[in-house]
């Protein structure tokens, strides 16, 4: 089959990579000529590029497989203009990491002209090239049978993983790594969940890591110990030195916890085992943050998934005017001082 | 009565000068002979002071009735002590801020050699002077009983409240302010959980102030967004230029959030409407921690008071090995860098 | 001054009962003839009724000025059809608890017909008409200034509370009970934080008061452990039977605690001591809700906040797919059964 | 090797078969001589036992190495039984869910007896057999080296995963799934915090997959909307029926979220798509709740983890007071009635 690519930065440029290793074709829209011309270089005739719109859109077969692979902020806008150059049956693919409910408002307006949406939240980062993407898709059912082929080549196969008990004959999309979640947004909408997931499932591993981290703390002198600070009352129990490095090493086999973030935070560690390359500033994108306005609208708990979201804010600073006023009430009724900084 | 009170700090100090008001008479004792000459000289008849134990117990009358008013890490060895001196029938009160485990300890150590033993969980901070302090007694019912008028005088007393709908007649002990708990410990354990609910009280005033004083963020210049960073969605609707320290004053009457906390907030953030005398380092004492460790030993949910002691945690820096995991973690999976900090 | 109430619900009424008592007149819209019958039996002079808009309209002196005061989901329609009947100058109040978003959006549209809209949120409950509500305002400075009689005969006034230290001379409206807190939306946020924070303070009391119920856990025979259950590691140190409504009472007097909010709580644990006429299935309403949507729009942590939430969706049931998959997980991991339920 | 094994339950078996298999021998205990002929039917001349603690002692070469794998209540008793029996330069290992504190005591306790201890955390579940075992060792370090043959034969081994970049030459033993992190309560204490990251994490897929689940609450009629309930602002944005086991599985490959817990949850959820064999009641050990004191001692936070802790308390009903404290606050300040139950 053959795929245009709005938007060849890492993620576009590696699933055109994919698809072309796979035997399909791809056309690609840049406005940088260079650009165009290091994937003609790279992939020779499965590749086309153009650097403006109706140049590329000429160069697709119909019906039309468009796939935008842009941050967020400009989708809409870019989609709005492509959508022009379109015709009945052609099918316009967001990739990025939209809102669902951008995706809803979208299908609805290119309807009526007989354009196709799919929104495909597509999980992989930057090792999406070798291990595959993880698509979950939104839209109509018709549009998403036509295009397995090409999802077949951007996830990761079945082999990817071991089948799970019970799982027998031919597998299934989710098995292959790609599954069509509902409707427009639905794609989406489950993606920015596995988001909120992530944030919870890093914030558990940081946090425990913390904990060995300080498990020396009953080596510290103490000598400060003052009514306003309450000394550790056990310090024989806090005198380990724990490898923090080593420690993720070994959860990474046999253990309850092992995972590719795991794995990941391994090599991290192996790699900086002091981390001294971060500061400490972590950012948070839409999805952590829509995951719970869904939760908050569902009237469904998720203590954890929000704590983790709001761990990021806090390594940012923003809780520092609640600080503030925390030690302010504590100056006030207690006549406490604030301790000095470090 | 007479009391005797070990430790003349500003919580001993203070309570002396209740009693001594309401006509009692207290023994002080003090290492720091000028500290002693102070209070006599406020004082006058009504007060002796002593600056060796054996002396400060030869000024007590029997069954001695001897306070103990200092910080929590040397309470135990000074009762060690002073209980060598004491006979059977004589009281010792602890009213710092012990653990409740100790006090169980303490009781059964003392009983054998007839001392009884009162834990009393004090809150009042630097206004009981004026306010009274309210009272959390554990120990032997007898003794509470024996001591009631002292404690009548350390209470505000129920005129310090309206008296709850429903309670009429003779005002209970609870309605003057002090109350008998139960035995050895149930006065600091109730002290812990008071301290811990004062956790979450401080915690949810200062979120709250934290989102109004943040109300006018969509004004700011929103040039930085990218892929790394989630812009606002609805800058309209963050336009907001809030003045905190009037909320909390027009809150402080007629509404829902009315308390002596936001009595204590107005003041503070009238004097410093920017905060700008805190540097937002929030200490904490023992009883936030203990009133976890016991919502755990009895399967009790508490996130609100936990989390809002881990917010202290984390406003001294105690999550930045965390953070910088999730830092390390984003690095890795998504090759997203840190933004740079402020 | 003269105020049109739509509305004459409890709040509705007690608010034109109490600027009645104050000297003012109100006009009453009533879809129910009775009702209007009993207000004017009620009210005699000081109030009119009308059964239809155009004739509640035409009983108003210009500018006028109406109060809506009606459930959230009804108070648009009722303001677009009252809009049609009013005159340049006129002004709207919206006393419920609508998302300020539609405040922001409500005073533009009806900005071109010279309407001015004035969002004020109201605190106060069910005692507001005794003690005063509290009202946070949110609208143009010039409509505030002109409706300050009003608001000061609605609001507790200055006696209500102690003057915070340091305010001399003429109170400010906040310290009368009322705070103009900035333009359309202003009034709607600030309540909104205020019950925000309402959520937080009561989930501290609630936790803690938990703890203290079940402190006497170590009593339990402990029979049923296994490898299933971890037993109680010090049962000695949770023996108390704690009289929780009398340590609520305690607290009232002289404590850190000290809250109207406990006021209320020491009142319904006195009159039912073990809550009986509660199943603990606790309500939310939209404030709470938009409250956290805030915090994350703006990026601030609210950890506290949001876990009060999420304890009120958890009281209803709604972890229960979440506890489902939990239990599945253990099982599949570790072959853990479910403990037999209750 | 040769290991004697006290505890031939799941998990002391397994291990028994796995170092069986890998040319070991093995010494049994138990109290059932059928369990004992069991093991030697299937385990021939590998394996011998005994039904009392001398002859079991009796059958093992010196240095003896013992392996206790029983229930952590049941270890301390054992453990000092069967002190009494062995020889300087004997090893005890407590591969049970033991709290730390408890090691440390046990080896100095030993220690004067020249017996040298050993705590190992194991981790693996059901699955152990095949998979390995992953091990957490607190001790000395020359025992921990003379016992690594056994650890080997325990432990998953470097093909258990793709090695971590940058790991190159000798497989470390953290490679090969063993650890040795530190003295006495080092593996526990390790093992406890691995317990807590389990907590977390499985409670963000479990927070997540519940948000999806509920995708679908914009279809539900909302006839029961009125002052007490919040309504759906924007039904149109839950109106996704998603596949929730699909989903699971389709995360498998490729996703920032795939981990073993995620095979698990998918394997689970295709052999019980509804869950229906659940009641929603999750239990706790041991290890979860000591991680937060841990993280309290330590003043580090650890909000997710703490929880992830609560979350199962509640789903126990552990709430209820705490809710009905809350319902009986509303009913007093706003007099509000709790809502019907289902």
């Amino acid at each position: 089959m053959q795929l245009g690519m709005i938007g060849l930065g890492r993620m576009g440029a590696n699933i055109v990579r994919r698809i072309v290793k796979d035997g399909h074709t791809a056309v690609g829209y840049s406005r940088h000529e260079d650009q165009i011309k290091e994937f003609t270089d790279e992939l020779g005739d499965s590749f086309q590029g153009a650097t403006d719109y109706p140049a590329f859109v000429a160069l697709l077969e119909k019906p039309r497989v468009i796939w935008v692979m842009i941050p967020a902020g400009a989708t809409g806008a870019v989609i709005d203009r492509i959508a022009e150059l379109l015709e009945p049956g052609d099918i316009i693919i967001d990739g990025g990491n939209s809102r669902y409910h951008e995706d809803i408002e979208r299908a609805k307006a290119l309807a009526p002209k007989g354009i196709h949406y799919l929104d495909i939240g597509t999980s992989g980062g930057v090792w999406g090239l070798d291990r595959g993407y993880c698509l979950m898709i939104g839209g109509e059912a018709e549009q998403v049978a036509h295009l397995e082929p090409l999802f077949q080549s951007i996830a990761p196969g079945v082999d990817a993983a071991e089948r799970t008990p019970g799982r027998t004959g031919e597998p299934s999309p989710a098995e292959q790594g790609y599954l069509h979640c509902g409707p427009a947004g639905a794609g989406h909408f489950v993606k920015m969940v596995h988001n909120g997931i992530e944030y919870g499932a890093m914030a558990a591993y940081a946090e425990g890591l913390n904990i060995l981290h300080k498990a020396n703390i009953g080596k510290e002198l103490d000598d400060a110990h003052s009514a306003e600070v309450s000394p550790l009352e056990n310090p024989e129990y806090y005198q380990f030195d724990i490898d923090v490095p080593e420690v993720t090493e070994v959860w990474r086999r046999g253990s309850v916890v092992a995972s590719w973030l795991l794995d990941l935070t391994a090599a991290a560690l192996h790699a900086d085992p002091d981390l001294t390359s971060f500061g400490g500033r972590v950012s948070d994108s839409g999805e952590g943050r829509w995951t719970i306005h869904a939760a908050i609208d569902e009237g469904v708990p998720a203590p954890v998934l929000s704590t983790a979201l709001y761990e990021r804010f806090s390594s940012r600073g923003e809780a520092l005017y609640a600080d503030k006023v925390l030690s302010a009430m504590r100056k006030a009724f207690g006549g406490h001082n604030e301790l000095p900084g470090t």
